[in-house]
């Protein structure tokens, strides 16, 4: 995982706070709150919605979600969030 | 989802703590905290792995963890997770 920059995280996640809020508690209870949540995980679950390794119901919404973003980007949302409290 | 009560999902939980901790802080960084996780989600994330429409490297493993739950387990699991602070 790249090394993740929580300020430059926080300019990336404006599709993030639709569901998951913007302050890391979702608006809806099948939806996961994100502060506070590991750096590492939120990292790995992010990066295998892109590569298409973890599916699920939302697994096609999130890979869209992100499908402009590189691992840089992945890294420094997932700083933003778990610095979150 | 059953309504799920939290003082039987703690005598569930005993397989779960090792990695997510006896708090519900997971123990390493690339498992994911649970502590006031959102209830729904955790019981929807618990039955994709069990009926095998969640994949990703943890699947196997949490599916083989998950195999002797019925959904009413599950949600006195979400339930116990979810109250935690």
């Amino acid at each position: 995982m790249p090394k993740g920059d929580a300020t430059k995280g926080e300019l990336k996640t404006p599709s993030c706070r639709f569901c998951h809020g913007s302050n890391g508690i979702a608006s809806q209870p099948s939806y996961p709150n994100l502060a506070g949540q590991q750096q590492q995980y939120l990292y790995d679950a992010m990066l295998a919605y892109t590569n298409g390794t973890r599916t699920g119901p939302m697994a096609t919404m999130m890979k869209g979600q992100l499908q402009n973003l590189n691992s840089q980007d992945l890294a420094d949302i997932a700083a933003y969030y778990s610095a979150m409290k």
